[in-house]
């Protein structure tokens, strides 16, 4: 059997491996149009900071060692023009010349090409890139190597975009970001990425939400954004996403989905005979909702690769789909999201509930414990888990990680509190993070509880409910809210009868652990009372502007 | 409502303030026989080594602090000395002089006391400590601080004893320890607790293991072993398991099973009206067997603790068992294990097999990258996964507590490869450890690959099999096996020539990786061949002696 895998990287060459192990036989030949295989895209933004220092580390493989190992044909510098599925070849240019080369298999593993947003100025622009392969990175460090640094401007805030920030921070720029959306980070929540923002801003780097870039100037050295403010920028970073690499399928006749992805049967088939894909280029269904996405991460392709080639080879392998789960580092912080979010979720399903807690990455009383904060999203009828969100120094990849594996597991909130972890004080905590958010949601869909979200606060202050800050007078006077009033937890047996039982209380504290205290002590007092969620933790980080000392 | 809790640490602590929280108007009394409650006791081995710098730190909470914010009233320095389950009433000794305090409800939480072994001596030693409470903690510190550091001695090599063993080591003493069992940390498999027992010994320590203390004489000055071996020792720490603190519940009725743990009903309820009992001195459902277990561990503990209090408020609230989950720090290393070890499993099921990868705990190609030995247990008929033990520097919580939400959820081993995980380089890898120990846990079910196990080599050599090792020519001369061959795995197809087909082979490489390639080589050319599992990695760990160079 001979087989010819478009995309030398993740999904491709995993399928060309896997292959080779299954058919020892088959003739099996690899095209990439870059110079490089089964590199560590991944890996890019670090080598710019020099956080990777050798640039051969991430040259993971290379087509003599694949020869070698797995006996691979390799074919870098090799563009695909065309695909013939009638005769079932396809057209390569290699070096300036075409030739054609048959297949029995064909599997297209072109990956996402950057998604480039309308703008003017762009052609004309010398400091403008993209981040997606080695030749682009080389550009990268060839425009630092040969200037004076001075200001980089990074536009798309996301998790790439967010890497190449810290980067070119790190290596000495003046860094701005520009995103479109209202807040960085979208797959996060606006709340919790405010978490990872303020980072940003206390590492240096200026951040700009709500604005595009809408036009280049001086060869690229100005940006216009859409509310007419201008930057200057020695260099700029292009990260505004990606979109399926399927030009070549599309020209085939291979089917397309949303937004231009592959469209493939739970088998990797597209519609034409013997032609499979797999990758970023594809549609995928999204586990959680049932419906279809484009998921652009690493562990699919890989998996899906893999998959592609037991089909082949004639094993039985569906693929069951995505959740998507995700992770950026920036500077000292980790930010990490499996499945849906508040935002998406909501447009799902009709019985979103979110909470969020804070914990400390092991035991508090051990050395080194940091702050993991923590949002789930889930169905408050279902107990289902939607999704779940994580910012903190330590540990928010295993807490993700976790749920990632609660979800994939059709566990319910109800199954938080029985997971059992690793516990020494160096790693955790008897009651980790993950069980506390169990627990958290059981008291709301049981009614133990009830929370009042940041952003319903301003309105239900509006309506008379009173706000009621448990914590001490010390860390009250520290700063509070706007029109809160005062009761240490410990004092509120003791002063309850200063309450009006004739009002409606929104009870808060540093983390939302003693407020919920409040809250039990108040409902059993015949009290009208919900808790804050996140407490002033969150609601400081969000509305900082609000805050009176 | 009067509710009485005997045990004012982890479960009895859960309990009493859940039970708060949930009965605003319930009278709430803890009796603990120790003067601290609610205290740190996994952090009791770092506080010796001062890791834990502040004994402070250690006592969580105080009766003052808990009846200011729970109303409960605590009652330290209070030994309950009989149950009368008639009158519903207990016995409490406090300052020499008794009483009776009447109860509705009665919550047993008595924990687990160290076991003692037969020897001799023991009571005329004045250097022989456990440690378990605060007051054992102070005894040891004011042993250490009054002596000149010399030899001592850990009985015992469970989680506490090499903790203990550790931290008398950076304190300075020349430690020994001594195991009964034919190896360290018997939750692990005796292969995965030899990386640990390296670890011990790269750090000075002694390890003895096939030995008990039989005598002590000379105050406890010498220790005899069972084999006549006498041992020096300045200072003694006994830590050889503990047992169900469950006399004072035994004498007023209540029902004991396995090993004198207290039986309850999956409400926590012991045969005697209103009488309760819950954390480490309770018989639970190990839920991976169905079978009755002792697990003494602070996260069910503290798990059970606030369920029996739902169950006393009227909520309904199943025990569904425990799968027992755990870790280690020992040195620079972590070792942690959930479900069941290969020992056990085997005595349970019939269709047991293992597996061992070596993986990276982040991308190899980002810095500091270091090594996980992660074993799987599970079952080659259902791929239900049975149990986990983990060993690295980095990153073995992480896994171990994914593969424990497996557990919980039911996941088989075909589930671990779909399982998307957070990753970015510094966290993790695209296809991480815990994937691949799906993936080939299916190449084992599926028949794709056979691997034969360390302990099996020396009898399949004996029968004839031929050792072939791939790894590179000068990897081989560094070490390898005695009797191998070695044939670099990028040269095996054009060696295979070399090779005696009417031969049966096994195959190996340094983790096992490049050896599974040459099995399916090998495989689709016809021979007969095996893999090792755990390759040289294991195999020269377990046997260094059977090395050749």
């Amino acid at each position: 059997m001979k087989i010819i895998i478009i995309g030398g990287v993740a999904g491709g060459m995993s399928a060309a491996t896997r292959l080779r192990r299954l058919m020892e036989d088959a003739e099996i030949i690899v095209f990439d149009k870059g110079p490089y295989v089964s590199f560590a895209n991944c890996g890019l933004p670090f080598h710019v900071s020099g956080e990777i220092a050798e640039r051969e580390a991430l040259l993971v493989q290379t087509p003599e060692r694949l020869k070698a190992r797995f006996n691979l044909d390799v074919r870098p510098n090799s563009e695909v023009l065309a695909i013939n599925p009638e005769k079932k070849t396809v057209t390569v240019r290699h070096d300036g010349k075409d030739y054609t080369e048959s297949y029995d298999k064909l599997i297209l593993s072109p990956g996402a090409k950057p998604f480039i947003p309308p703008t003017t100025g762009l052609e004309e622009a010398k400091n403008v890139y993209s981040l997606r392969n080695i030749p682009d990175l080389d550009q990268i460090l060839a425009h630092i190597s040969g200037q004076n640094l001075g200001k980089a401007t990074v536009i798309g805030a996301g998790f790439i975009g967010l890497e190449m920030a810290e980067s070119l921070a790190q290596k000495g720029y003046q860094v701005t970001i520009v995103e479109m959306a209202p807040q960085i980070l979208p797959p996060l929540d606006q709340e919790m990425a405010r978490f990872v923002e303020n980072e940003l801003v206390a590492k240096g780097i200026t951040v700009i939400t709500g604005q595009s870039a809408q036009a280049f100037s001086q060869e690229g050295k100005v940006i216009s954004l859409t509310d007419g403010r201008t930057l200057e920028s020695d260099l700029t970073i292009m990260s505004v996403g990606v979109s399926p690499a399927s030009d070549i399928a599309k020209e085939a006749g291979v089917a397309l989905g949303l937004k231009g992805g592959i469209l493939v049967d739970d088998h990797y088939q597209t519609n034409l005979p013997d032609v499979y894909a797999v990758g970023d280029a594809i549609v995928v269904k999204q586990e959680i909702t049932g419906k279809d996405a484009l998921i652009s991460l690493a562990n699919p392709a890989n998996r899906q690769g893999r998959q592609v080639a037991d089909v082949i080879a004639g094993i039985e392998r569906p693929n069951k789909g995505s959740i998507g789960t995700a992770i950026v580092r920036v500077f000292g912080l980790g930010a990490a999201s499996t499945g849906l979010s508040e935002r998406v979720a909501r447009q799902e399903f009709d019985d979103v509930e979110v909470l969020h807690i804070s914990g400390k990455d092991h035991a508090s009383y051990f050395p080194g414990a940091t702050d993991i904060n923590l949002k789930l999203v889930f169905g408050k009828n279902s107990g289902r888990i939607y999704g779940a969100q994580a910012v903190g120094k330590k540990g928010v990849d295993k807490r993700i990680d976790i749920l990632a594996t609660a979800i994939k597991g059709g566990l319910t909130v109800f199954d938080l509190p029985e997971l059992e972890f690793t516990y020494a004080p160096p790693f955790g905590s008897a009651k980790d993070p993950v069980n506390m958010a169990g627990y958290a949601a059981i008291n709301l869909m049981e009614g133990t509880s009830q929370s009042i979200q940041h952003y319903q606060i301003e309105e239900a202050l509006a309506a008379g409910k009173v706000l009621l800050d448990v914590r001490t007078t010390s860390e009250f006077s520290r700063g509070h809210f706007g029109n809160a009033s005062n009761i240490p937890l410990d004092d509120l047996r003791s002063r309850i009868g200063e309450l009006d039982a004739a009002k409606e209380y929104i009870v808060s504290c540093q983390s939302g652990l003693r407020s919920y205290i409040a809250e039990r002590i108040l409902k059993q007092n015949g009290f009208n009372v919900e808790n804050l969620d996140g407490a002033y933790a969150l609601y400081s980080t969000v509305y900082p502007e609000r805050i009176e000392k």
